[in-house]
């Protein structure tokens, strides 16, 4: 803990990037308001996974727009002005939620869940969207949608989007007009069409733990797979590489949430990919920030890549 | 029927080629030896999908080389010559079998399944490995592993093969020294890093039904998946074209045994892809036989191609 006081004193306001001057944001996930206060202590540059699911998880019925525009707005304001960047409902698979009514199924994973859910049942999506966007007023936030695998979904849910910024519009309710739309890259399909999807989107962020159970088809609960289980199978390595690709040749950033972005044995890869942003759960903020500035890009690329064969 | 049966007139021993020369065998998937009259009634030039299941799923008890042995003998045979494609044992997922006393899963799809298993219990499949190779002495086989997701699992297969033929040299036993040893690619990961295992195997067979709901992250058979479920996805058609790419980098053929394979409205992008070899249900072997000697693959390459992006 004196080391973590010690490592926060040197790094405090530093900016996070190598020595040679490539940035890259360390930027932290929360699963409730209350990890907001490891948010800070660690000196996160921001919030890159906000998982909203908590706010449905902990009540019986379905969180009104008004019960989740507080909570939205709270955290947007205690980061004061640094990037909040919130997912929308990502249930389904292993999160059931009783008044959701969710089917049984044979394999939950490959299920009815996250954006699925919510452009089934519009209804539910709209009061999360229209909570995000009047929340937008109070800080920095940026709005991410999990498990997209087509352009029609994108499309879908930038309708939607737009409709809510209408209504809201004409009710004078203010909001940020420059709200990020990104999406989670996690899904395969959406690593192969990177390239059209970035056409529609502010950013991507891949969401490493579902893109390897997926790329793998190995559910990585089950115990029986674990010789088959690889999360640094060259498959993933050139998937993240592929959609960082995708997204600067479109002009926009690309970050990492899943687990994968926290294991420093990939920090310099994911430099050397040019991987603008990493997540990672509060504890791991420092120790990354500390390996980009101790980094030099140039060093190491080449190896990097080329070893990868990309 | 009579339309049938002036098709098979009409093709009977002419080459499987297109207008301008290019070759794309059409060969027939089977589930027992019970489907082998209708592979002949249709003229297929061989059976690029012979699913071993059946011989495990007949039976209460593991069947023993002998068994196994006499089947594939006999398939061979009566294919006289022609190639016939006996993929290993793929159980798991949805199908299960009692005797083998596989785990509850929560993700079947995605679990201890096919060469998980074999890899798992050597005994077994060393079992189905002799039958294979010993039945080679009779036809033309090639074996197939399905469910592969990375090299070590192919170098580990081709370690317990190359056992098998120093047991079958030493005991004296016939077998074709020149038995091809190919693999499924139909998990994601196996389509990116096809460059790598092309260099360790004789042949790829894309898998579309699996590797669709991998890369789209969709049971198939969830109902309420049907929207989601989008078969000619342009990544799973760019997935294809990179797997042919990298087969043909390294000088092995590369055929489709899944679904898509049969949907005559994709045949052309297959030929202009380069495909070598289709396996599809008996019934339209005839058909894309046709569909092949009416296409002429420059007049639609580049404008199949350009729409992928690829
Ligand atoms: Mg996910
Ligand atoms: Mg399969």
């Amino acid at each position: 803990d004196r080391e973590k006081k010690e490592l926060l004193k040197q790094l405090k306001g530093k900016p996070s990037e190598t020595l040679d001057g490539r940035r890259m944001d360390i930027f932290a996930n929360i699963g409730s308001f209350a990890d907001v206060g490891a948010v800070l202590e660690n000196d996160a540059g921001g919030i890159g996974l906000f998982r909203s699911e908590f706010i449905y998880l902990e009540r019986e019925d379905y969180p009104t727009e008004e019960e989740q525009f507080k909570v939205y707005r709270q955290v947007a304001q205690t980061m004061a002005g640094r990037k909040v960047v919130i997912r929308t409902l990502d249930i389904g698979a292993d999160k059931r939620i009783g008044y959701f009514d969710l089917p049984k199924e044979e394999n939950p994973a490959l299920g009815y869940r996250a954006v699925r859910i919510c452009l089934d049942r519009p209804e539910v999506f709209k009061t999360q969207l229209r909570a995000l966007y009047r929340a937008s007023a109070f800080g920095n936030i940026a709005v991410m949608v999990p498990m997209i695998t087509s352009l029609a979904e994108v499309r879908e849910v930038k309708a939607m989007a737009g409709t809510v910024r209408e209504e809201l519009d004409r009710e004078g309710a203010a909001y940020d007009k420059a709200v990020e739309l990104g999406i989670m890259v996690e899904t395969p399909a959406a690593v192969w069409i990177s390239d059209e999807l970035a056409k529609e989107v502010d950013f991507f962020s891949i969401g490493t733990n579902d893109l390897t159970q997926y790329t793998l088809a190995v559910d990585r609960q089950n115990p029986k797979l674990d010789r088959f289980y690889d999360p640094h199978h060259k498959a993933i390595l050139r998937s993240i590489k592929h959609v960082v690709d995708s997204a600067h040749k479109n002009g926009i950033w690309v970050g990492i949430c899943g687990e994968l972005g926290a294991d420093p044995a990939l920090t310099e890869t994911f430099l050397a990919m040019g991987v603008d942003e990493l997540s990672v759960s509060p504890a791991y903020v420092l120790g990354l920030r500390k390996k980009v500035r101790e980094t030099r890009v140039q060093d190491v690329k080449e190896a990097i890549l080329t070893d990868l064969g990309c």
